[in-house]
């Protein structure tokens, strides 16, 4: 037998598995469990008919480059589509600042390989998204967590942890943001402290990456359009790399995502991206490219928004209703997540294994901590299932809860 | 104004351009240019009639993982069909020794990920395929070139590379080669050279990455399946990372391609594709699946090598007649490419922009070298374009040789 962990490269020894990744792989190993873990969106409003009709419209072999290896920035007519779709956020972005990624993970993973060198400082949320932490990780930066409130980040934290690791000679390679329905805690980012964010970036000379998944997918009575306003609208400077995807709005399975960031960085993107998988798919690209010049995103968002929010109440109420007095949240105003706290002594991470027998699917608050420090709160999915399993979850829910609080109550002294 | 290069990692700096991809590019600017530079298969041969009816049957939304996140490994059912097309070409492989990748070049890249450290030797023909090069150069490592003749690698080559570059105390990651119809030169590698290749990685105790995208498109009178036997086949103590994938069997647009490795290797490669894009297109990979159960590509497959086999005939025959005596090429067997040497006073790079002007676009043999030294040869893709393009391509071409040839006799002393 060989032994290949000597083969591997040191970067590779120190590769983290991401905590949700294996939650994908448990859920897949059994139908009657139910997920509240991934943040997967609600299979049920993919456009599935008008995507049969753009199918056969599209794959008649007129058009050659619909299977043919593509442009590396992306498809040309949906690089145009996306600076349309950026100024509606307030972005305004030329051909020189955008390019399409294989999904928001790559557009973290380049960032981590043009920014990052080993040692480098990245300052994340605390908590924040387990994949953007593997993917700065896995390029060997060291994460630094900062507090954040229910208004976002917390700036005086943020100033003390960059003081801090500068001092210590390390540089900052950027702060990573998720300022819409953050995840895992649904929090939106208040103006003002975005506006703060923006003034202490240009104040220190730090980048941004601002990851913006969800923010088109606010609860019409909680939130508006203008309150989710992405940092780079403001970013007169070019401090900002904005990251954005069609995964939650149209559909994952298509694996396209955007960058939109100053013409030097983008293009240093771009030259990653090659290496790295050469071009996103013509077909997906496609796809997404008539799902929006048809009208037919702008048609269904305002359906689909009403859609997580009504599953959003449904699962307060079944929590209300489960376990009151044993969970609290923060409301969410948008996005696909509540942020659970449990009592202290209830760890998420020993209630899982409870879980899963009981049918039910979680990301423990352990995943997207800086550390993996142990911890009582719990990142609950309201997105995929519908809202009946949703209720089910809960209820579920709520007994391996019952069960876990007696259990550490017996062995207590 | 902000000095980004102060932001960007040290290995950002250092990263390639492709200039096969920088080839396209050019070639997307101007539809009037005829390419013989990108090795893209022929769109008319895609199965455009047959992926409709795909289409139809699979978005009809009765299965909703055809649209959502899928698992890091692969589409499962996929990976099942894998090990009977691997089982076709004498692999025996596992599940866990396989895994899906977002195209070929993400399994160069990850290979790079899992295996390079800064200064490790990666071991690659003289010429090569420039994506791997690039791949391997971002992941920092030093890229060691041997010698090859008509059969393939030159062992006694390799030999004194691998002596050279140890005894300078570097570590060698792998060998790269691309036994079957080589990337730039269209070789086959003999039988004997291949089991001299596996033997010489035993007895150094060094890993092959075994690049094979062409494998399946043999020249039927020139070739057979059994003279592209992989390396792979015969790897019964586990040297041999094999890649190969569906861009030039299926379709390119469609990006999956796949890795069959020792199952440590393969798990390792899983948790860096985590980080890298979470996973493969759902709905890519359930098309090239619908391809394989269908039937599609197996009765596509000895017509599409018919297909190649005439391209490669057009541009024989165009070259003999347009530039007969200044050109020799070794005969490829399978395929897309033919590799053209031009009188040593040629330099393909100089030529360039007069091919260009002419309108007629190749990649130059520099590209395809550690250190890119100028050359004389050429590579000509015969695969994409139509058998008249390919005669007008070579009409061009030798318009633009013998010019630069009178331009460089005269400028002579």
């Amino acid at each position: 037998m060989i032994d290949y962990q000597a083969s591997f490269s040191r970067a590779s020894r120190a590769l983290r598995e991401s905590a949700i990744r294996k939650a994908a792989d448990l859920e897949a190993s059994s139908s009657e469990l139910i997920s509240l873990a991934p943040g997967f969106p609600d299979p049920a409003a993919f456009a599935w008919d008008e995507l049969r009709e753009i199918a056969q419209s599209i794959l008649t072999g007129s058009d050659p480059s619909v299977l043919q290896y593509g442009q590396t920035r992306g498809y040309r007519p949906l690089l145009d589509v996306l600076s349309l779709l950026l100024a509606a956020r307030g972005i305004r972005a030329t051909l020189q600042e955008t390019l399409i990624t294989t999904g928001s993970q790559q557009a973290l993973d380049l960032c981590a390989r043009i920014f990052i060198d080993p040692g480098d400082v990245v300052v994340v949320e605390r908590p924040t998204y387990t994949g953007a932490m593997t993917a700065f990780a896995n390029a060997q930066a060291r994460l630094a967590g900062v507090a954040q409130d229910t208004e976002g980040i917390d700036l005086d934290d943020l100033d003390r942890v960059a003081v801090r690791e500068r001092r210590a000679g390390r540089r900052l390679a950027f702060v990573y943001v998720v300022p819409n329905f953050q995840n895992p805690t649904g929090l939106l980012m208040s103006p003002v402290r975005r506006a703060g964010l923006l003034e202490w970036a240009r104040r220190n000379h730090v980048l941004i990456v601002e990851d913006d998944p969800y923010g088109a997918l606010y609860f019409d009575d909680r939130a508006t359009a203008e309150g989710t306003r992405p940092l780079k609208a403001d970013d007169d400077e070019g401090h900002v790399i904005y990251l954005s995807g069609f995964s939650k709005i149209v559909a994952p399975g298509f694996r396209v995502a955007w960058i939109a960031a100053p013409a030097e960085i983008a293009s240093k993107l771009e030259v990653a991206k090659q290496s790295a998988d050469l071009c996103t798919g013509a077909l997906d690209q496609r796809f997404v490219y008539e799902v929006w010049t048809r009208g037919i995103l702008e048609r269904r968002l305002p359906a689909l928004r009403a859609r997580y929010r009504q599953k959003w109440e449904v699962v307060e109420e079944a929590l209300r209703r489960e376990l009151g007095g044993l969970v609290s949240w923060p409301a969410p105003r948008g996005g696909f997540f509540l942020w659970a706290s449990f009592p202290d002594r209830l760890n998420t991470d020993a209630l899982l294994p409870r879980a899963v027998a009981r049918g039910v699917l979680y990301v423990p608050g352990s995943a997207f901590y800086v550390g993996h420090a142990a911890d009582n709160r719990a990142r609950l999915s309201f997105s995929a299932a519908s809202p009946e399993r949703l209720v089910t979850g809960i209820q579920r829910l709520a007994l391996a809860v019952r069960e876990e609080l007696a259990s550490t109550t017996a062995s207590e002294p």
